[in-house]
């Protein structure tokens, strides 16, 4: 995708130094854009940690460039090259211990270096499975585009060219992956076919990732888009207003039941009783196939009332500063997830095509975990 | 209701001098509680206008204080005395032109005032009607906090005594009103007859009526509350962790769909969807009898996008300012209101009792509109 009209990937090696990699500091953003260069571990632990990076994607290639840089760095000796990865896996993984893709990306990058061969020569592989872990990311992203891309067509026609509305909550977008992301990904395939969309961004209280992060990747692709309280979806789908609704996933059940962003929930009961599509795209790494009822079965961190009662953001003087609102000790919950039932979704869109949300047709896909 | 622990209406003569009157400056609140006197005419139509004073009940009653103080001041002579009466109720009448009670008051208050009697007894009858409206809107509140209280307490009886979860969205509670509030009377009723009660207060972007004044005055009367985002509600119904919801109105249609502030609707449906009772909670003065279906034919205020793109509250240093949360320039959208159809309500509890969200029902306590 691009920023400033140039294209960009959230993550890459550094143009002139391929010891360094670069990431956006998203905690920055939307007010100011800036790159990060990270060489040893502990940059990337804390680009990790202290979420200057976050989305289950660019975690995962994080990760798996962090134990690159891990690996161009440790000592030649075999053995003790080895315990030095260890030591790299052990702290990356330790970073966000429910990030999910982040123990996966560390894992198949020992796994990749784990042969038989020189050090120099798992130097290399590090390298090479770093930017595979990568790429594969931004090509199911680009694939999960081409397959939603045929769902906007569709209402495009319909609407004989009239843009198509789509409302989308919190960061499911390039920010959270390596490119395209997965609920922008349509988004940007039918903005890139000349196809008029028009974006409802939700704000999404509490983090405002939609305020701070869907908002600026959408302008700086140059894709129409209107802010909105998270209040607000539920009217405009009463009067006609939302075509389309496209989310991510934080985790999905082998029956198809949804955990995303808190406040998903409301938008897929709105959309259900206003006859709205409901889609949630995802990179198929999300699902967990061993559970079934989302509700029951997938736990829901809760976080530090803090970030209710106090919201951060650019003042008028230019710094960034945080504002309490709500009177001094109120007591505040702060769960990060809801669970929106299978029965609320018209369908998934995955890297492998659109399915229906019930085990039978997500095992039709995934024959492999029948 | 109590503040530091003393018995306090939103409005009321100065204690020391009744030719002033006094009022709380809300757009002060949770972080400091200032008392503001008012005089002139320019001060209360400063006040409504500038949303020092906000919410039905309490527009209407300081609407009706605001000519007591123009009627005092006015000159003596009957025809300048009814001149000057005039002048001062198209100012009231203008500072908020959709807010119906405010147009009402300064009616009723010119009508108390229209008699053939002497411009003395006219400034008299304008005290005593200004304090009328305040009692009858103060008294009204507190009759739907007896009507609701028997739902609050069915419940409690069903968890054996254990506290009551009821979810509100905004601030329908005493600050909007002239004592007691709407939503928040049969929960203070509660509290008081010593029913245990623990409310979760909908933050309510973009103004944060619930965090900056719902939890502030749960906490002034010591009710037990948490405050949450709005995304929230969801994820706690379909766990249980709610009971009941009461929200207020501000324009209730004859078939009984509901005009509330942006994001009731989302509450109510998943109300609907988890089988937990919502409760509409309104002073009869609400209904628009003239009107059956809201989702047609109410109009939805639409503010200022600058109002979605930036927060204000305090800073660590104690000033009040704002944060921009998006990225500059960003296009935003900002409708005040939504609708809840009837179908998801449960009841509606007015100064006259509980029934159901139907024509017939509403019908059966109100006959004269039949």
């Amino acid at each position: 995708m691009k920023v400033n009209g140039q294209p960009c990937r959230t993550i890459r090696l550094h143009p002139d130094n391929p010891r360094i990699v670069q990431i956006i500091d998203q905690r920055q953003l939307p007010h100011r854009y800036l790159l990060e260069d990270l060489a040893t571990v502990a940059d990337f632990a804390a680009a990790i940690r202290e979420m200057h990076v976050r989305g289950a994607g660019l975690i995962g290639a994080t990760a798996a460039f962090g134990i690159y840089c891990a690996a161009i760095t440790a000592p030649d000796d075999g053995k003790d090259f080895d315990n030095f990865i260890s030591d790299a896996a052990t702290c990356l993984k330790a970073t966000r211990p429910t990030a999910s893709n982040l123990a996966w990306a560390v894992e198949r990058m020992i796994k990749a270096m784990a042969t038989e061969v020189e050090v120099p020569e798992k130097k290399q592989r590090a390298l090479l499975e770093a930017e595979a872990i990568a790429d594969e990311d931004a090509d199911f992203c680009r694939r999960i585009g081409e397959h939603g891309l045929k769902i906007i067509q569709e209402i495009s026609k319909r609407k004989n060219g009239e843009p198509v509305n789509i409302l989308t909550h919190c960061n499911a977008g390039w920010l959270a992956f390596v490119d395209y992301g997965s609920a922008t990904a349509p988004i940007y395939a039918a903005h890139a076919a000349d196809i008029p969309v028009h974006v409802w961004v939700d704000e999404t209280r509490p983090w405002l990732q939609g305020a701070k992060l869907t908002a600026w990747e959408l302008g700086q692709e140059g894709v129409k888009h209107t802010l909105i309280a998270d209040n607000t979806g539920g009217h405009l789908m009463q009067h006609g207003m939302v075509d389309l609704v496209i989310v991510g996933t934080d985790r999905t059940t082998r029956c198809g039941d949804v955990a995303n962003k808190i406040g998903t929930y409301l938008k897929a009961l709105a959309a259900h009783d206003n006859q709205i599509p409901f889609y949630v795209a995802l990179p198929s790494s999300t699902f967990d196939w061993t559970i079934c009822d989302g509700i029951k079965d997938i736990p829901i961190e809760e976080r530090s009332g803090e970030e209710i009662c106090y919201v951060s953001g650019q003042t008028d003087g230019g710094g960034e500063e945080r504002v309490s609102i709500a009177p001094l000790n109120c007591q505040a919950a702060n769960y990060g997830f809801d669970v929106t039932p299978a029965r609320l979704i018209t369908g998934l869109i995955s890297e492998k095509g659109v399915m229906r949300a019930n085990q039978e047709d997500i095992l039709r896909l995934y024959p492999e975990h029948g």
